[in-house]
């Protein structure tokens, strides 16, 4: 599966300059996101396309072709995909839409016929009926959607049965500051299904975190095989549909497979060491987290905040979440005692009152409690407004350090998106990351804490 | 308590021009806020502060004065509230902390003479301990934060037994495009509580839902008893803390009261007809909905997509949340089989497939899908990239016509915060409201659900 996301030529079968067009988008994709492979248009007509000379067929093209970006109507896939054979590629992506999910006999023989040609071939498909693929980090977006090549370049790889889905997680990722590297749209699994992509991520040294959305399967055995087979080794979010009763029904008309019992499912995924999440928000905290921060044993935070409520509102999070908020042992509560004044909350958690204003204060009390062996973690509160967000600079330099030795949570309060930025290039140069929320903080380390109990199994 | 909201003067007790200090970030909030009352900053030293003249006294300024704001140390407070008194100010605002949030007897007492005399001349006092009101319909920012002033106007008001959560609260509800109103932080709660807020803004015309945070209260019979007496009058939404064993603890020294039992407290609420929500977010997209949308009858609700996968998603959300998604009945399902060409799924939840990129079409499925009784809600998924943003305009059109009839709730997914304000004007001239995931939208929905059925019991 490597050389489908590191061709050095890629071929995109049905390539147009009518804005209107997916082939137009997907050309747009494949030009605009640093790629530096050469790239092919394939078209009947031939002429120019954003600066490139269409070829009129695949054996038209004088270099070897790598891959093959397919997006032209259903009933001439299977001539395009004998050629490529004829011609050597090593993978296909398969746009083109209108075989088994279609739910007619002759869409389900057309793609069983590919399938059989490719498998002889030893070709992976990915697809038909995706949106794409994408490796951010050599720059190749291989997919209809010339918008992902924005997104920061990072080490999550999203692996999605819905091109939908995959846009909904990919684009909130990117909202987000998650890093992302390799997107795939499996859509109708033809030759390549989640265990294959979990097979090859688990052993790509580019991927730290596997975010899978999965609707059903035709092999559920196979993939908690492969799942189980590398437990432990990196963590692997999922996102299970189909608990609905009419989700199920959707699922087969969607992409081909039902949605199956989501229950018997969800318990053979988690006891497969895979963290299983319930809304796309809290897969995209949960990768963004496992990407940064290092893991980490126990489970007692440490809240400081420069407000009561909010570290309030923090604590009940995080032991609704299954971690614990103990009062500091004897000796990190004299040492913080002695850098913070009175008046205000000194016990877990900590309110820093009007030690807030004075970073040095802060800074000491953060310090001390990171190098204490009895907390695991340490989840900030920070509301600024446009009176003290000149603060951000020296958090930021705290954080910097802090967070490579224990993980290091933050919510960020701001009235404006403005001041974001300065968010993100704080997660930029360390392992700090950020939540809107105390709420979605705590959650993201829950996760955090529980991918560390499935590394400990192994160990 | 209405003239604390609608001062025809104010008064600064503890104006700075220091930009350290927060008397001058409250003169900054007084001064840049739209309000056209007279502002009244008080310093001892006197001189020129943003343009106004400070008075050495309270006595010395020569109008009449409504809304006296205090900002000095506690030890000077009780002569300032005398002087309140001597010159008839009919509310005051009292952000000095140093009171019965300290735990010690000096505070407690301060308070208590404070509250005596204030009561003995029938003055409302907010606060001691907070961090300020707003009235953003007539522009008064009476609190050290200015950032306020650049919220939405509109009809959600806020009140928060936390300036902090105040912060984290309003900063979302902003950042989400939620209009709001009045916002108070009752700090201390001095003589006034979360009994007497409510009472006042269940009986303001400019007040549609209230949205309110609490961590303990001396009197909880008194906040319920009242909520009975207005039960469905308007929506409640309470966001109520201290479940955590540490919580409590640091409840009593934020605030001066122990959180107390939080599952009784809860189920009291509950029985009062208040929407008791579990985070910060939830607060914010349930008062967005309850603020824009009309209220309904039922639980079954439309799904309408552009991707099957999103919709799935939604679909397991809303029956997670008590709702349901159920086949159409024959008829409707007939009208939208007229319109959409077969090939994606035409049932609920509807994929609009290649239906997605014509307009006339998606507003055809939409129109007959609001107009069948059956069908009490709409939630729509729309993933928007560059290459088909110019749909929102359309969109739009067709969105402001169809949510006064029913709530229609949408999930707009961008890659970018840049599109957002073009959601945000669809929200501003409908009562459409839009969500950053399928869940959240859900959610919503469920809550907006939720104070429908509480109205329905005095009906």
């Amino acid at each position: 599966m490597g050389v489908l996301f590191n061709p050095k030529t890629v071929a995109l079968v049905g390539a147009s300059s009518d804005p209107d067009k997916l082939g137009s988008h997907t050309l747009k994709s494949l030009t605009g996101g640093e790629f530096s492979g050469k790239i092919f248009p394939v078209n009947p007509k031939g002429g120019m396309m954003m600066g490139l000379e269409a070829h009129v067929s695949l054996k038209e093209i004088p270099d070897p072709v790598d891959l093959v970006v397919i997006i032209i109507p259903a009933q001439w896939v299977l001539g395009v995909v004998k050629d490529c054979i004829e011609i050597g590629v090593k993978g296909i992506v398969m746009i083109t839409g209108g075989f088994k999910e279609v739910g007619d006999e002759n869409g389900t023989h057309l793609q069983e016929q590919i399938a059989e040609l490719a498998n002889g071939a030893g070709i992976p498909i990915i697809g038909p009926n995706t949106f794409g693929i994408l490796n951010r980090g050599i720059g190749m977006n291989a997919s209809f959607s010339p918008d992902f090549s924005a997104a920061k370049k990072g080490n999550v790889a999203i692996v999605s049965q819905s091109g939908g889905v995959t846009h909904v997680i990919g684009y909130m990722a990117m909202r987000n500051n998650v890093g992302l590297g390799k997107i795939m749209g499996l859509g109708n699994r033809c030759n390549i299904d989640f265990a294959d992509a979990l097979d090859f991520l688990m052993q790509d040294p580019d991927t730290k975190v596997i975010a899978m959305y999965m609707e059903g399967m035709d092999n559920p055995r196979q993939l908690i095989e492969t799942a189980q087979r590398h437990r432990g080794r990196k963590p692997v979010v999922v996102l299970k549909s189909g608990s609905a009763a009419q989700s199920n029904e959707a699922s087969l008309s969607h992409t081909g497979t039902l949605a199956g019992s989501h229950e018997i499912y969800a318990a053979g995924l988690r006891q497969a060491g895979i963290l299983c999440v319930n809304s796309v928000e809290e897969m995209v905290d949960a990768v963004k987290i496992l990407d940064a921060a290092p893991l980490w044993d126990g489970i007692n935070t440490a809240i400081v905040s420069g407000q009561a409520g909010p570290a309030i509102i923090a604590c009940d999070a995080l032991e609704r979440n299954g971690l614990a908020v103990l009062p500091f042992n004897k000796s990190l509560q004299s040492k913080i005692n002695d850098i913070l004044p009175p008046l205000t909350m000194r016990s877990n958690p900590v309110d820093l009152g009007p030690a807030w204003y004075q970073l040095k204060l802060f800074k000491g009390i953060t310090e001390v409690i990171c190098e204490d062996d009895d907390i695991a973690a340490i989840l900030l509160v920070i509301v600024l407004g446009e009176g003290n967000k000149h603060f951000i600079k020296g958090i930021s330099a705290m954080l910097s350090d802090l967070s490579e030795r224990k993980p290091v949570v933050g919510c960020f309060v701001f009235p404006s998106t403005e001041w974001d930025k300065d968010v993100a290039a704080i997660e930029e140069a360390s392992a700090f990351v950020s939540y809107p929320s105390p709420e979605r903080a705590a959650g993201a380390l829950a996760n955090l804490c529980l991918a560390r109990k499935i590394k400990a199994t192994i160990e």
